[in-house]
């Protein structure tokens, strides 16, 4: 028996050979179908290469609306796109859906469960999900905010929390149903703290007989000494000022010393709280461990500047799962427009290595960053520009519909926008799945 | 201790004694917030009386439009609507999340896990789930479709059933992952039996590479010899034969004997297939069990000719809890006009009785039957008229528009149904939930 047969899986068999054995197109496989691996099979559409993307998910999905779907203004469906679909006219491209458990680099081939497939070329686009910095006790009780499941919980727990507040008659109790807190103060902690208190105040109000939900309390936490890092301190004052006239209460300099079903400690005191949602902390994905390379300690895979990885030119590591310095030794950071670059800068150098050229240093155009605070503010800053308020709203929302993949999503996103602005109404208030379960436990 | 302090709950204690004890309002308690609570809710908005909705769910569901959210073309929130927001501007009416588990009717109460609730009068508005003729066994091969879980785990089976058809080698699994069996041929059969064959031979052609969706078999099963009883004979023949058209092969006269997860058997002959749906047959909500009357073969409540129930002319039951006959003797149907009807009908008894006037016997107004089959093609009976075709989508559409509740669905509805009719699309087809246990499952 070789080698070759004992790995020989149903998978395997179907995907064959690498075609380069044959003297035929070499293989690109794609592992994840995110902003960075999505880009990467559209930039080889007309590439001598076949390509097959592995997604666990039949779904691409546009994260920086998840917390719009948690806090029920837009749907699922809004937010998500199927692979196949978004790459139905490729001709060189195949989607599997699978599930990657490991990559065996020695052998080119990627690991599944039931299978293996072999590569000429690789690209590793699996992301991040969320860290509890050593507590992952805390994820049954604070929720974080990468997959449409979590936005879903997240969404269930809010709205139960006010439906259980008017039932109540303990005032204990219902003080600590009306808190909702969220863990750090970076773009998704922002928008999150924004977003409920927006609801509270506008979305539920007079719809409540025994409680009135504006005067529900949103508590944002964060460890520094102001909100949103990566952008100028002028606009991290600007969120902070504008949450806080929504009511939000911002506690900068705090660390959050432990989380339970029943609430949140920093340091000696206590903040008694049924819902909390974790926007602290990302750790890269699992499966970069198998490469066999040292990470850094976020788990993600430190690349050359060509993307590739360090003894292996044939595998590039793009997006969240990447780490990579810009030129000013700052790091590139995990957003949709770094991976969307990666990606297809990965696929650019893929077809000069193919073509017999060397490879090319990432260069990262830093397109600048946007967090959404509430309705009709917004901060930005973009190449040394900085804007909030409205113009800064309108500049997100644009850039955010225009961004969204497939035709369809776009018409719904805008109907369900201006419908909301028009009536602070959420189109999505819906409590589903595991509802009884969720009650019960708390 | 009085019996009244016994049964006190921090439930009751909110609630308070019935108000009719103390000279002021009588208390209404609606117990279900479908078709037919809702309407009931609404018919009383100018009555001196105190309502309360109770209802498990948060919102209430547009449940014949639950088969789109199964096949992918439309998303929970298109079709669902909060219960409190649809009776926000009503001033007499209290709306509260919980499970009913008994009627008390002796001391005239709703019963929760976590306490009671008293009332004057009862309008029981459960509705009915699927049931599986004494084979409960078959609920986990064969879902039903009656609350949005459902049709989000039906849309998961089948368009996990494509991944999986693609994914495997072994032909004899790929026939059984690519035949979808529909058992029952009413509506609700027919209706996903024919979105089922659009999807594989329009949605979703040409995004496979190694299966042909359009070579997927649908098969409807049903015992009668011919589909939708409640229609004339002509009406279930062109059901039949577009469905036949379409690629579905019907199979009348036919009982399912066993279901497991391999598939089904009729009889001596076994159907090898992965998903199986089932709309055959329903029983009424088991709350009816705990008012002390006979119920019939359904589990429905024969009810007296005004609605109220024997020896309790404060309970009214209604919709699809309520078994009851027209003039001609055939049993009124448990579609949606008749959940309306009677809704409005208890209500306006209910004040009758109040202002010391005899209740009415109801007068259900047939407003006849129609029934989708796909694109451009339905069935509708009404008064006599009979239409088939185009004609009778459009009228099933158009209809269907006007009745869902909330402004922003008929917005987003119209605007998926002319995409999806536009492109052949279909905007929701996400694989969510738990996933990896399903997969694990087969």
């Amino acid at each position: 028996m070789t080698p070759r047969e004992q790995t020989a899986s149903p998978l395997a068999a179907i995907t064959g050979t690498p075609a380069t054995r044959d003297g035929a197109r070499p293989h690109v496989v794609i592992v994840g179908g995110g902003f960075g691996g999505l880009n990467a099979a559209k930039a080889l559409a007309d590439a001598p290469v076949r390509i097959t993307v592995v997604d666990r998910r039949n779904h691409h999905l546009f994260q920086p609306l998840l917390y719009q779907v948690a806090t029920a203004a837009l749907s699922p469906a809004d937010i998500a796109a199927p692979i196949r679909r978004v790459l139905r006219k490729q001709d060189n491209v195949e989607v599997i859906l699978a599930d990657v458990t490991a990559i065996d680099a020695a052998n080119r081939q990627v690991v599944f469960g039931d299978g293996r497939l072999e590569y000429d070329y690789l690209i590793l686009a699996t992301g991040a999900s969320h860290a509890y910095f050593g507590h992952d006790e805390w994820e049954g009780v604070a929720p974080g905010l990468k997959s449409l499941e979590d936005a879903l919980t997240i969404r269930r727990r809010v709205l139960l929390a006010f439906e259980e507040a008017e039932r109540t008659t303990d005032l204990e109790a219902r003080r600590a149903l009306m808190t909702f807190v969220v863990v750090g103060g970076g773009p998704t902690g922002v928008e999150m703290a924004g977003a409920l208190a927006e609801m509270a105040r506008r979305t539920l109000a007079n719809e409540f007989d025994r409680i009135d939900p504006a005067t529900a309390t949103v508590i944002l936490i964060e460890g520094l000494d102001r909100l949103l890092p990566p952008f100028p301190a002028t606009l991290g004052d600007n969120a902070c000022q504008t949450l806080e006239s929504l009511g939000v209460r911002v506690r900068t300099r705090s660390m959050v010393t432990h989380i339970d079903a029943g609430g949140v400690t920093i340091g000696e005191e206590r903040i008694p709280a049924r819902t909390v949602v974790w926007a602290a902390g990302v750790k890269a994905s699992p499966v970069a461990a198998s490469l066999g390379v040292e990470l850094d300690r976020a788990g993600r895979v430190p690349v050359n500047p060509d993307l590739s990885i360090p003894g292996h030119p044939e595998i590039f590591v793009i997006g969240d799962l990447a780490s990579i310095m810009k030129r000013d030794g700052q790091p590139i950071p995990g957003i949709a427009p770094a991976a969307i670059q990666g990606g297809k800068w990965a696929a650019a150098n893929i077809q000069r290595v193919i073509a017999g050229q060397p490879s090319r240093p990432f260069r990262y155009r830093d397109l600048g960053n946007m967090a959404v605070i509430a309705r009709n503010e917004a901060v930005v800053h973009a190449r040394g520009i900085k804007l909030t308020g409205f113009v800064a709203w309108l500049a997100w929302a644009i850039v955010h519909v225009i961004n969204l993949i497939g035709y369809r999503s776009r018409i719904q996103v805008t109907t369900q926008w201006l419908w909301s602005y028009v009536t602070s109404q959420r189109g999505a208030r819906l409590i589903t799945g595991e509802q009884s379960r969720e009650t019960r436990e708390r």
